[in-house]
């Protein structure tokens, strides 16, 4: 015996919910009632605040950050060192070297590591772009900051040789990263 | 060194995200990375669903359920059971037991139980009009439909004495639910 058990506003936001990473079809019911039930502060800032994101926020054609100015706030940022560049697989490792503070210098982010299985070769990633910036005479070091999985760790390894004709010093993070341990987590 | 990481669009939509239950710092973070990088088909139709939800949905004067409709699709059912009425403390409880389609009849959410302790007393819920509801005379048997907590326990105890005057007969839940269980749970 299948009912309907809200109607089908609710059940779509629920479903949309879960979706969300780190959300169940439970917390997604969990989250849209308290959603409804704290309608003025809480569901309708929400909603205003997706819809600006929706409408504002747009890939950095230069580094591939979030922001809503073009280029981003960091590629803009004149207080940057302009000869080092920081290699990236993901926004989100980007947030969390910026959270940490331990980097003054701009970013590229890849979109990803090479995986062949899932068909993801060069083509697939941010690369081309990458060996453009890194030819461009102010910079003189290329730090790529990858998670120490066996996926990033190959992808740094092809960049180091595409980027070897460069004169550009390629290095890697220090050691101390646990061996697994993705960077968003450190 | 505290560096803002994200634009403030960013930075408000995780900020609001971290407010639902069940995602915390971190995942409200990768939620709002997943929402801006999935745009057409999870962040524009959330914000669209999310902003007809606080449109469109209402509390059902009757029963205390949430419709977008006025009384709710339930209570305007006329299949349902007119003789019985099924008090539930939260929505949460009233959607759990459509979901386990036990009850075929109207509901009554009180909106939480009594709790001397922070404030909530008969006046904080909905409880006026549930005696007036019950004084019906289609009503034959209100089934108090608790949790088996103290604060439920207690409440149902209130509502029995409350309910007296009217020619009602008062049940409870069939002995089962796990002692200091919630019903949402079940």
């Amino acid at each position: 015996m299948t009912r309907k058990v809200a109607g089908p506003e609710i059940e779509r936001l629920i479903q949309l919910l879960a979706r969300l990473p780190g959300l169940g079809a439970r917390s997604a019911r969990k989250a849209a009632l308290t959603l409804i039930k704290r309608r003025a502060e809480l569901l309708e800032p929400l909603a205003a605040a997706m819809a600006e994101a929706a409408r504002s926020i747009i890939v950095c054609p230069s580094c591939g950050n979030l922001d809503t100015t073009s280029p981003c706030a960091i590629c803009a940022d004149p207080r940057r060192d302009p000869a080092l560049l920081v290699v990236v697989e993901e926004v989100e490792d980007l947030w969390a070297l910026e959270r940490a503070g331990v980097v003054n210098a701009r970013y590229h982010v890849l979109g990803g590591t090479l995986s062949p299985l899932d068909g993801i070769g060069p083509d697939q990633l941010n690369i081309a772009n990458l060996l453009t910036r890194a030819s461009a005479p102010e910079i003189t070091e290329v730090l790529l900051a990858f998670s120490a999985t066996v996926e990033g760790q190959a992808t740094a390894h092809y960049l180091s040789e595409q980027l070897a004709p460069a004169s550009v010093t390629v290095s890697r993070l220090a050691q101390g990263v646990p061996i697994g341990g993705e960077l968003d987590y450190l």
